[in-house]
């Protein structure tokens, strides 16, 4: 039963006069339940309760830690059918689609659980006194990471669950004891109180301070922009467009005192088909290509929104069979009738470009809200020379750029924004012919990929899911995987400092059993 | 010989006009080499070839670099008598600290040298391909560290060599595989060309690629300026004051693709006194602290500006017993008039605040130059009203608030600034008794000490310098020690890629024999 508040820690609250609904797509009208915005006190007493709570939340054991992420995972499951057509009702995606970010949100839950429930990933790093040094006594040093502080989490509108209000960012702040307040999508705000509701479950059931997690409903930036800027607040996680990523980090930027914000923001994940690969795989490549670009109606932040190749013969037919394979495909869905818009405009933007042209795009009548998939075409030097054709058309939408030679290739990678991704399409050795090529590449982009497609993001402790900017704001951190979790934490040391009030990780017995750097060795033993 | 000359990659350069000369704060005379500011043209040239050399130097082995590393060192030790000479001359630092801070610099670059030799840091991780997996077949994907690109270095005023041109900003940024650009300290510019010659002597031996470091002299703000909005300069490195941290920090964050800078700043490295120990080691804690409080005559960052204590009569006995042991000691020589003027003139500052008591201050004659040490003392309700006593006073200078009990106490850490350094002195067990002051101690730094000083900063692994901001601008970052090198990296994955065109660190047969995180577990093997 959707109420429409606000979680504030453990209390539920609706003090605001602004109201708004979500929408759903599919059946092209507004949803029922009305939700109440979250007011400047509400927001206040959200953050001042986490500031709280990070006074004990900041030392409990991983033990403790990794019982709450499970008992979220656990009473997200419990919400069962009423959470997944909610999920359907607010976003239009199909349910098979909600079932598996379910169990891609469960999942990354349940990894944090069992990261931090060892305390091997705090780093502990241990440097043992040496008294009689000459000419100074060398003191004892340790060094563990500590959490941030609190931490606000802007959900994504393409992952209701999985990027959103016990997502990604979400589990990894919690697990670096950090924590949370969510500014709540309002393309999604009940599947967002439902998930709320399960979060606040988990942490009375497991004895968390009140206040360690608030959700905050909001339909405009005002919310967002109050919590980015309240002193409390020590870092920001971001799933979303350019602007609304770089607004918040021009913000955080400017507060008197600046704090980190993690941004995962665009991308149009190029794709390189090589030569070779081109002459003998061209159908078949087409026929990936057109499912990639129009998976999830092309709302993946790894859709492949740039294909590149050198001109010739086997390049037009493939971009011939790739418009006639996206054709073949039903159109589908997208999450919100303004994201549909904008997807319109921006492809009407693109198409007014000199030299574009658009070699296949759906032209037959759609059900509202439904996406028309396109691929269009254009020159190596007139992308070169156009910033305008880089930029990301959110939604079923690729262009494929035919360069002149491999310098031209070249040129074009390394005039490209930072990416999230890039692949290489080769047959047989031939990547190994293209060194700058693929060396220009990997110094756009996070990812590489050989012979597959961008879209699909691993969850586990290899993936890089960010890149140098835009794909992300600090190209330093990954947004998926365990070691998203470095995001919310900083390194701390302890001097000389009396063995009893050491943290268990530190301690000389090493109570945890877990590996540590000790004068410079990995090693499990006591000292 | 100085030559006055920017370094430009390999060759040398003046093509400016506005030329500057250092001075020599002992003798109170400007000393006799003429600096000439580097151009626009050469600041673009600089960046330029850095860019052209990243493009291998990013992909050189471990070993190479290592060698590199171990090159400027020795090259350095080759400077012999010239560099100490010049460095006293520079700075007023006596020929003690010019070798021990040598020593350092020196020992940072063999550290550095062995840490990429062995290729363990780059943080090796692999997650092998499940072909048969459902629904989705998993993909091999291996991740590791890389280089963000050009760095350029800003040196610190009060540490000539060791946080300067071949400082531990520039050793990390080089061993991760990142070109330096170093913008020279006006106020050492000959020691800063002394060094960059050897750099560039070691570059040359090791073969590196033209353009892995340049030395650009700059009297003014303008040439770092234009440097850090260079758009091919990917990272920052700066020690020094708040103003020009944060100054640069805006730069950085204003460009159209934001950069990282980590900027080590102020910080007055709180020191809690607890009762026990004030009433039991009065006499001695005066004495250590007033040694720790005019060491490097108060220049260095750790130095302890502000010590607390609760009301009592051994904290008065205390204050006096500072005083006077403060007075005994010998005033020493600032870095250069305008830091010994900027002292003064803080000084007076803090001195026109309510409530504020000078308790001791050397009010003798001293040479040109030369700083007066001084002890104040505020109660604890006037250091909370009042921000401007939180501010550091950067020399031999320290305020003792008399807190009124343990909760005011708290309620002034918590309010502080961050800090890279906070100190608890305690006797027996009474630490456990101020679960609160430490918890907020915690919070507010990067390193915490028991029974100690905070002045000295061990270079190990498990050393934290940097913290809460303004302490640094990142806190997820420590500037000393091995992991410093972090500041300079990205996660970095490949996926599903050849074998044959992986890097050594990545390969199957694991040929560097090196520690990596395979399937989650960490292992030396072969796959």
């Amino acid at each position: 039963m959707i109420t429409g508040k606000n979680h504030i820690g453990n209390k539920q609250s609706a003090k605001g006069n602004t109201t708004y609904k979500t929408f759903n797509p599919q059946l092209n009208l507004e949803n029922e339940a009305v939700f109440t915005e979250a007011t400047t006190e509400e927001i206040h007493e959200a953050v001042d309760l986490a500031s709280e709570a990070f006074k004990t939340f900041r030392t409990i054991s991983g033990e403790k830690k990794a019982a709450f992420l499970n008992a979220i995972a656990d009473e997200i499951l419990a919400l069962n059918d009423e959470l997944i057509q909610m999920y359907c009702s607010e976003s239009g995606l199909p349910e098979g689609r909600a079932k598996g970010e379910r169990g891609r949100t469960i999942g990354q839950l349940r990894m944090f659980a069992n990261l931090v429930s060892d305390g091997s990933w705090l780093e502990a790093t241990i440097d043992t006194a040496e008294p009689e040094r000459e000419p100074m006594p060398k003191s004892d040093i340790r060094k563990l990471l500590v959490p941030l502080g609190p931490v606000v989490v802007f959900g994504a509108s393409n992952f209701p669950l999985a990027y959103s209000t016990a997502g990604g960012d979400t589990a990894a702040a919690l697990a670096a004891g950090c924590p949370v307040i969510v500014k709540s999508h309002p393309m999604h705000s009940g599947t967002g109180e439902l998930v709320a509701s399960a979060i606040i479950k988990a942490a009375k059931k497991t004895g968390m301070p009140n206040g360690v997690f608030s959700n905050l409903n909001s339909s405009g930036v005002e919310v967002g922009e109050q919590l980015v800027k309240h002193s409390a607040v020590k870092a920001v996680g971001f799933t979303g467009s350019i602007k609304g990523g770089r607004a918040l980090y021009n913000m955080a930027a400017q507060r008197e005192e600046p704090i980190p914000v993690f941004a995962e923001m665009g991308s149009v994940n190029p794709v390189i088909i090589l030569p070779k690969a081109l002459k003998n795989r061209n159908a078949s490549l087409a026929k990936t290509y057109a499912s990639s670009i129009t998976l999830g109606t092309g709302q993946f932040c790894t859709n492949p929104g740039l294909i590149l190749g050198i001109d010739s013969r086997h390049l037009v037919s493939f971009i011939r069979n790739l418009s006639e394979e996206i054709l073949k495909i039903e159109p589908s869905c997208m999450l919100h009738p303004n994201i549909n818009e904008a997807y319109e405009n921006n492809k009407q933007k693109a198409f007014a470009q000199s030299n574009l042209n658009v070699s296949g795009s759906f032209v037959n009548k759609v059900k509202p809200n439904y996406a028309k998939q396109t691929v269009t075409t254009v020159d190596g030097s007139s992308f070169l020379e156009n910033s305008a054709l880089h930029q990301e058309v959110f939604g079923p939408y690729s262009i494929v750029v035919r360069c002149k030679d491999a310098e031209e290739l070249e040129q074009i990678i390394s005039k490209l924004e930072g990416q999230l991704t890039g692949t290489i399409i080769a047959d047989d050795t031939e990547a190994s012919q293209y060194p700058e090529v693929i060396s220009a590449l990997q110094n756009r982009v996070g990812r590489i990929i050989y012979n597959g497609v961008p879209t699909g993001v691993e969850v586990c402790a290899s993936m890089t899911h960010g890149g140098p900017y835009p794909a992300s704001t600090d190209s330093r951190f990954t947004a998926v995987g365990i070691h998203s979790i470095k995001r919310w934490v900083r390194p701390f040391s302890y001097q000389d400092w009396p063995n009893e009030l050491l943290p268990a990780e530190l301690k000389n017995e090493n109570p945890l059993g877990i590996s540590r750097l000790v004068n410079n060795k990995q090693t499990t033993d006591t000292l």
